[in-house]
């Protein structure tokens, strides 16, 4: 991929300033066009070779676009509040809301290259880093982010002219660090791993646009109007169904027959009496009270999820887990109906923003579950929507072990009747936070479509690093010890280990 | 007001248990009373003496009420990313949204006095302190955050006694630190400051509740009873017209009568030549890039607003400023209406969201000074709102001066006939940047009344730290030339000091 960019392309000054006037006006009202259909988010990412010149074509589009509604980023070291969060979390919080661009400097491409060059990783380190990077390449375009991957590249004797000539001078000495001599130096043995990257990583949703950059008219009029066509390509209204249907990814319902039995057939006759409740949520209690003010845990953090049939008792299971926890500690997050800035981002974005730093505890009240449970019986998203959620929530949940967090998942499930006899109770009780909705006695109706939802869930979101836990949920006593017991075993194998 | 509580009071369990439930029961109805009304966020703030039971009180409101609607964040020392901001940024950042509650554990008081005892302040930097957070107490008074103050107190045998109890126990020794026993011995010499601090920001917005905390009964107990009243008031609706005018605060437009002479004084007859502007751009822009790479202005930060008639050129003037700088550098937010969640919070708000860390720069196109023009005019704001927002956006721009941060603020100016040629001039250009409103017309008709509110608002927020640059833009390359100029010579002087 790299050996075409590596020929010296150059365009002269006359076709430059012929061409730059037009690509300009039209990058601008292109750029106006998508801030006011407002359908995608665009993210231009720039990385490649060292003094390729990423930096000047970076300003050349800041100055080519509306800077109010164009962001450059640029990703260097981590910050201490970066390193106290999972890896990819500055990238979460720096994508911009649909209708805006943002311009990424270097981001993962250069951090994964960087850390297979210093050993930090071997080879299948390497790829098992482009897979993830893929997976979520393909999320983020599913998810209405159009991403413009851009390798700037110089061949070995362009770089070394390059670099000698900015060393030179002393207005752009500056930008020359020990570190790109260094690059430099290695840019032999590089070039496999560069090929290798680019080629594992260039895919139809987010194809690289290799540029050569000894030339700076040709690289940023490249730069330019690739993005230019891209722009409005993704100003277009979206494909008609006849189109939708031929995209990757099952069109139907994975074909698994009686996997609701795994809901059918939970035990919900447990109790537990009130004597041996109110020792055991004491010792519970005290055992997660500990964990969490143990030394090891400020290296750790926890996220716990809440999902359940209506009128389960999550509420009370959480009071009863907050009740052990100091408040300064963790927060609970009730999802309820996104906000527009949310709705202008991908589903995920929302949970990402809450993830908790190192030593914090995060409680969902509901979660990203949301998508393959109500979301998709309600029909709030297209099937390939759901579907492809599953994927994309395992791998959210790697991130968040792989950072140290603990992921504790809680179904809580009780018998149609029961349901119906805490329906009638809560309507009898002046107690506000208990009132019944109209929407509950629809989700009520909907309850064979919900256990179906539930069953493919757990089944294929059931991970070994993120395992669901079904509580039966019958005997709000039995309910709350055993989601106590739970967060209590898992955290303390998790310091432990 | 202290004396009272080192009295020892004290309830009885018998008590306590008849008035727990009850309280409870009210407490958690008022909360959803408030999610529902959404009239105002509520801030308890809890402060005192060290062993007092804030810790516990904490604990005690977030079981009372319902955990996914309650943040309890306590302030310790200054993390790096809140070190690269102003002062009160991270009180900011933590504010809740209008129907959420927020438990603020020392947070502005505990970090005044700490500065006083370790004598990092006198006694009159203490007192100028004390007056910025009560003006910055009464803005959030106004803008429908309820702020509850508690100081939990002990007296010193108390204390001396509850620090001997916690530090006998192996399970409560942790809470006890060298800097309790520390703070505990300076009690005597502490007192007349704890006193002085009370008296000086109980305020008729926000009064200080003392509390005595060697029975946690008495103190809980105590604590939730308040919080229901005013949660109770809290959630009742605005009151009538009558009433409000009763409030302080002047009541009508501040009696000057030809300010607006500073406006029309203006010579818009100034211009520059092609060849001068050229020169003078690239030396302007030149000064400007040299002086954001020194070494210096890692510690500061530069905080442009740019505000002017419409198509008086705004957004020309930007790119040329832009154009100087390395994209990864700045940020230019423009200012459209705001979203839920911004309308869910303080006016200002949106805007520290967007203060820049320190080497940072956030241009602002348009700014917090749509408070006194567009809302004032169109009536979007009370009288009082924008008559308080003077002095409030000079509260808040001190706030940006005392952290490093220069602060450019520019009002462009032209003559009504040169808008209507400008109007005219782009209602024939396809340039989709340059499309003409029906706001833009209604606005233009208002002249007189933008007039006055500019005349108004350059005379009162034009300060020392923060003065206004009014710009002739009738010529565009002699008002960008004075942008530049005068951004360059700001940064030069506040770099040289």
């Amino acid at each position: 991929m790299l050996e075409t960019a590596e020929l010296g392309h150059a365009i002269t000054k006359a076709e430059f300033e012929l061409a730059e006037p037009k690509l300009r006006e039209a990058l601008v009202n292109t750029q106006y066009d998508l801030l006011a259909g407002r359908r995608k988010a665009v993210v231009v990412l720039l990385s490649g070779v060292a003094a390729g010149g990423r930096g000047e074509t970076a300003k050349q589009l800041a100055e080519w676009m509306d800077p109010r509604h164009l962001r450059v980023q640029a990703f260097g070291p981590r910050t201490p509040e970066q390193l106290a969060h999972p890896l990819p979390w500055r990238y979460w919080q720096a994508l911009p809301p649909r209708g805006h661009v943002a311009v990424f400097m270097n981001a993962w491409y250069a951090e994964a290259l960087q850390a297979r060059v210093a050993g930090r990783i071997d080879d299948r380190g390497l790829d098992a880093w482009l897979h993830h990077i893929r997976e979520y390449e393909r999320m983020l375009a599913h998810e209405n982010v159009l991403l413009l991957k851009f390798w700037i590249h110089l061949s070995k004797q362009a770089q070394r002219k390059r670099l000698a000539e900015l060393d030179g001078n002393k207005d752009t000495r500056w930008r020359v660090t020990d570190g790109d001599w260094n690059r430099a130096r290695r840019y032999a043995k590089s070039h496999p791993l560069w090929e290798h990257t680019l080629r594992e990583t260039s895919t139809g949703e987010a194809p690289w646009y290799v540029v050569e950059g000894s030339d700076w008219r040709y690289r940023d009029l490249t730069v330019g109007s690739i993005l230019l066509e891209s722009l409005k390509h993704a100003n277009q209204p979206p494909r008609g169904r006849k189109v939708a249907a031929a995209q990757p990814g099952p069109a139907t319902a994975p074909a698994v027959i009686d996997n609701v039995k795994l809901i059918r057939d939970l035990d919900l006759g447990q109790t537990l009496d009130e004597a041996t409740y109110e020792r055991e949520l004491e010792r519970q209690q005290g055992r997660l009270a500990r964990l969490t003010w143990h030394k090891r845990f400020a290296k750790r953090s926890l996220v716990l999820v809440f999902e359940g049939i209506d009128a389960a008792g999550k509420g009370g299971a959480i009071r009863r887990v907050t009740g052990a926890l100091d408040p300064r500690q963790y927060e609970v997050v009730p999802v309820a109906a996104p906000t527009d800035e949310e709705r202008a981002h991908p589903y995920l974005w929302r949970f990402w923003r809450q993830v908790p730093r190192l030593g914090g505890i995060t409680i969902f009240d509901r979660s990203w579950y949301g998508r393959v449970l109500v979301e998709r019986v309600e029909g709030f998203c297209s099937d390939s929507d759901w579907l492809r959620a599953y994927g994309e929530i395992n791998a959210f949940e790697t991130d968040l072990v792989e950072a140290g967090v603990v992921v504790c998942k809680f179904w809580l499930q009780i018998s149609k009747a029961e349901q119906l006899a805490r329906f009638r109770a809560r309507e009898k009780v002046a107690f506000k936070r208990f009132k019944i909705t109209e929407d509950d006695w629809r989700n009520r109706k909907r309850w064979p479509q919900y256990e179906r939802a539930v069953a493919d869930m757990v089944e294929r979101t059931s991970t070994e690093l993120a395992p669901w836990t079904l509580v039966e949920a019958e005997d709000k006593r039995f309910a709350r010890v055993k989601v106590l017991r739970t967060i209590a075993d898992r955290l303390e194998s998790a310091l432990e280990s």
